[in-house]
């Protein structure tokens, strides 16, 4: 067992939109990801998203309903199926939870995929 | 989808030891949790258990090794088996993720036991 802390973990990287593990449990994955700019629409078929945002501000766009914005210690859960966006306005670091298949871009291939995320 | 803001969770209630659902993906739960004091021995058998410190400072406890104190943004994760006691240090408010079938207390029914914790 090891005590994880977050601002540590932020610190030791600095790409955009590349999410590293930082804790594994029950089958999901505890993430972080730096974000910077618009991502791609994209959804996840077998997984629901928890976005929790710890730094900076994130909006998240929908194709049939309004956007909605995340500031600090503010999170929202995207359910499976549900086809999305993430912007950060203009940074944000968030954490994700998600089970462990999940892929960055759900059901898009894109030079923005992330196969295999680094464990940090 | 609704936004969840942590501090509007958290100002909702005052009882302590007594987990609120905010969230549920993937069959798991994110509950957060007021907390003051020492909790009780227990392990969970089937669950892992992700505690993130959002304020205050909590210590958890072992049988077998030395305990790990956490503040904000540090989270530990207890895996199944694991005899755990947390102890506020005074009191902290923590984020709970783990499975839509933990029980507080784990194998241990006692007064402190929640068996179904309120949705906020």
């Amino acid at each position: 067992m090891e005590r994880v802390d977050l601002a540590e973990k932020l610190g030791s990287f600095t790409e955009t939109w590349s999410p590293r593990i930082v804790g594994e449990l029950n089958g999901q994955h505890v993430k972080v990801v730096k974000v910077e700019g618009e991502f791609l629409w994209h959804h996840h078929d077998e997984e629901d998203e928890l976005f929790l945002v710890l730094e900076g501000r994130l909006r998240i766009e929908f194709r049939d309903q309004a956007p909605i914005s995340l500031e600090k210690d503010q999170f929202l859960i995207v359910p499976r199926g549900v086809e999305h966006k993430p912007v950060a306005e203009p940074k944000a670091c968030v954490l994700l939870m998600e089970p462990a298949s999940t892929r960055n871009t759900g059901n898009v291939s894109s030079n923005r995929t992330v196969e295999d995320p680094k464990r940090i």
